[in-house]
């Protein structure tokens, strides 16, 4: 499948990297190929400059983000929330037109350091604003919840946890959980929550995330819904 | 012990008696005594009258806020969020200073119906608001992320699941999980992810528990935080 991931940050990488592993054709977008690529410096995570990244996955493309958003048939946003609709702007509503739009971003506000607070939150949610914002694509937000070492590889965390679908069209989520199903998230571990305003409980999840990491010293967790 | 719970609603009441059977001496606080006893109809929860409930508790004394809070060596806010600062204001500063103050109340704004907003989100939470408001009370917020069913009866859902159990006072926090082993939560379960400000994590992860709520059909559930 023709897959756009536009981000090239932790998780684009994660995403971009293991679609591509399991044979999908893979364009990562940025805004400035010539400036991601001249980057030489880790970013503030510890993530290598991408052209370091790029030399390991070589059948993945880096290109602008019109240019993604023209090859693919799905579009993967994995930008930072608080750049998110600038970057889907950049793409191109007629190239996320009548497409999965496949929403893993987070609407953090990191300008005040961890725990971040988020940019938008209660009343409405960067899922919701990018369904209004695009209202021919078709919006999933999926997999929020996890880091991304732990999206492409849930194996990581032993035993039975959940990861959470949200989106108005049923088809469109039906695409996404046939990928997270390809990455290796078990059927079973695929919780539907119904219509994209239930992204604003998985955004605002992200609060208690960031604690339970901070209480656990680890990203390496997720959580587990227990029913009677 | 003695032991103030503030609110005659579900979650007082379950509190209350659950306390009461196991042996403590509680009393449970209402803004108006008389009118809360000459209520005949259930609540829009379908909760009976709580002159009907008390005739099965009898060990529970009903009483107004500031009776109850001189009474409890602990303060249990049970009370809904919106009104919670007015029922401390009630049950008076005096009557708060240097007791642990159990905060199991969550700001729901349910003016728009289900799902609820937050009353209070992101970058401020109800356990803060209250603790800035009594700095003297030593502020717990424990045992938020459960239905009042499954607070006092933890066995309901089955195998390993957890609650949360965040504030500023190392002793006070023990003294809430001491009761909350009473109740019945293993040890194991109880997650302490630090200082007040951690009470977002918890209070902002209602939209997702209702969220889940709606996807299963059921409060009888909880999460499990599951680690490497």
């Amino acid at each position: 499948m023709k897959i756009a991931v536009l981000g090239t940050g932790m998780v684009g990488r994660a995403l971009a990297g293991r679609l591509s592993a399991l044979g999908h054709d893979v364009v990562i977008g940025t805004r400035d190929v010539e400036q991601t690529l001249a980057r030489t410096e880790p970013d503030w995570l510890g993530n290598v400059p991408f052209a370091q990244w790029q030399q390991d996955h070589q059948a993945v493309r880096l290109a602008a983000f019109a240019d993604a958003g023209a090859h693919g048939e799905i579009i993967v946003n994995a930008t930072q929330g608080a750049l998110s609709l600038s970057a889907l702007e950049a793409t191109g509503a007629a190239n996320l037109s009548g497409k999965v739009l496949w929403d893993i971003a987070l609407p953090l506000d990191l300008s005040q350091g961890l725990p971040p607070s988020l940019t938008v939150a209660n009343t409405d949610s960067l899922g919701e604003q990018i369904q209004r914002a695009y209202p021919e694509a078709r919006v999933v937000k999926a997999l929020t919840s996890v880091f991304a070492e732990v999206m492409v590889a849930p194996g990581r965390i032993p035993g039975d946890h959940n990861i959470f679908v949200v989106g108005e069209d049923a088809d469109a989520k039906a695409t996404v959980a046939g990928l997270l199903s390809e990455i290796g998230w078990p059927e079973k571990s695929i919780l539907d929550l119904g219509g994209i305003r239930a992204a604003r409980g998985v955004e605002m999840y992200m609060p208690l995330y960031f604690a339970i990491n901070a209480a656990l010293g680890t990203f390496d967790f997720n959580i587990a819904v227990v029913r009677k």
